[in-house]
């Protein structure tokens, strides 16, 4: 299978060249040969940085874009230029079957909205939304929506929800994964009425195997297969447990050096500590498909690195491979 | 100083047995004599207990409630019978003067709203928060609020921070603490309008230092002093922050004991990583103040075993030692 995929350079924080690289790590670690790469941005960025990107260089087209979108822009401010920007023309390359899924670090809201408008949602879906897979005690529990949608209505809740089992049937392999919904106590009268009225939704759903309410330090217990939240919840837990990671992290390692039985033990345990640690790499985790999406738009997150986006870019072709649109599509044909 | 606390022992998910230990655990490792303890609850469970707990029988009055409050009880289904329950009465004793704080684990939104009614907010002050402060990689930051209210208006998260901002400089011993507003994005555009509009406020305030927006995984980075946020947001952060370091607790555990290289390791830099895990430990952060109430009431974790239930009863006693209201009252004159 022969594979495009349009990247949008001028996402993220560190820009070009952390895309750059990024593509080129991927393709370092990556025995395919038959994936292009259609980059957007500005061709006198682009250019020079192709010089240390031989592999890519090889596998790609650049496509000039005169603009590109801030990442403070509003949707509403940038809907009409969309067009004449990286990002806006590389999403435009899926939506006229010119590549299979698009890749962006930038602007959430407004790589949302384009989405949205030029992609389309599938039938019964108001909102594509963020899904995540995040390490538990036991595999992997799916949260959702990550950032998408920042204020959300009980419906679209339980589209997420879903969605969510839609995709985590997919690639969890289970048959009816478990769903509970995010919330600030397990009691039924916990939280704010939204909460309480998805609730009913979720669990009067014959599609969804609703398990009530889950609280902020249950979610990695790993009890239950999707967390169900909106999105600036989501993103501010996603966040919140991406933060304490790198902080354990590295309290771990500056008390380790400071005396000769820390830097001993850790000599010895070594390989075992890097394996823990692996699990908790979120760069490992970066890049997730716009749910919901008739095609395929992968979000970056805004702050990765090289290797962060190489993932992006790895969990793009394995989604554009099996086709996620059309899977997700056929499933929820089934529970819609 | 001969201090009176009062407890809530039939709050807590673990119930009085927890609370009756925790006392006990707590009695065994302070120096001080001078502390009588005000026992709320039902006596039939409370007196077989206090037969393991030799130190607390020889300083506490038990005192009968006939009722107790549900954890998953509505506020306004509880509020007329309030004086009957164990709750309600530890309440009323501090409102009376009889007692200098009050304890309990139980239910925070009718913890919350009795000790409002009963002990009053400061002239300026809305509602009360819960605060908390969280270890980062350049000390402690103040995160608030943390559950106490679900729904926030921009004028409510200016008391938090005003109120924080006192907070933290009574206990941080910081001049003019700087202060930030949780939210998923930097930008001035990100977030719910809500946000902007607090953002403003915050920004004109003249006795806060205003940073700007943090993301959730910067809040331990410790760049801000204070991280300010309604209480449904700060609970889930909270929550997500302590249910992955207990989830990297248990996963390094496992790793390490897999192997002989782990084991070993870990014999050898023991003592090191006791220390970085002492530092993560939730239940020696537990025990908050609802900040802004005349008198003083500490909420204790639903799920607080026996050790967190002591180290609430020890911040209940250091906030009466110095006498918190008054300290926040004095501070508050100044900046509202």
């Amino acid at each position: 299978m022969f594979l495009n995929v349009a990247v949008d350079t001028a996402g993220g924080d560190l820009g070009p060249p952390a895309v750059i690289l990024g593509i080129e790590y991927f393709l370092k670690k990556s025995s395919s040969t038959n994936i292009h790469f259609l980059l957007f941005g500005d061709q006198e960025e682009i250019k020079p940085l192709l010089n240390d990107a031989i592999l890519l260089k090889k596998h790609c087209t650049v496509i000039h874009a005169e603009k590109k979108i801030a990442s403070d822009a509003k949707v509403s401010d940038v809907l009409r230029q969309a067009s004449e920007t990286s990002l806006g023309m590389a999403i435009d390359s899926v939506a006229q079957k010119k590549a299979h899924v698009v890749v962006s670090s930038g602007n959430t809201g407004v790589f949302m909205a384009l989405s949205k408008i030029r992609l389309k949602t599938f039938q019964g879906i108001d909102r594509p939304a963020i899904p995540c897979f995040l390490p538990t005690l036991k595999g992997q529990t799916l949260m959702m929506d990550l950032g998408a949608n920042i204020e959300c209505t009980p419906k679209m809740l339980l589209q997420f929800a879903l969605m969510g089992t839609v995709y985590s049937s997919i690639f969890l392999k289970k048959e009816k994964p478990s769903v509970a919904l995010l919330n600030i106590g397990v009691e039924h009268s916990k939280g704010v009425s939204l909460l309480q009225e998805a609730a009913i939704l979720l669990k009067e759903n014959k599609h969804i195997d609703y398990k009530g309410f889950i609280e902020g330090n249950d979610i990695l217990k790993g009890d239950v297969d999707i967390v169900i939240t909106d999105g600036f919840t989501g993103n501010i837990s996603l966040k919140s447990i991406e933060g304490t990671s790198a902080f354990i992290y590295k309290i771990f390692y500056q008390y380790l050096s400071k005396s000769w039985r820390g830097r001993l033990g850790y000599l010895i345990a070594k390989p075992v500590l890097k394996k823990v640690f692996s699990i908790l790499e979120q760069r490992s985790y970066n890049g997730a498909p716009f749910l919901g999406l008739q095609g395929l738009a992968v979000k970056s997150h805004g702050h990765s690195d090289a290797i962060g986006f190489a993932n992006a870019i790895k969990v793009a072709i394995e989604l554009s491979i099996v086709n996620l649109p059309q899977l997700v599509e056929e499933k929820l044909l089934e529970s819609i």
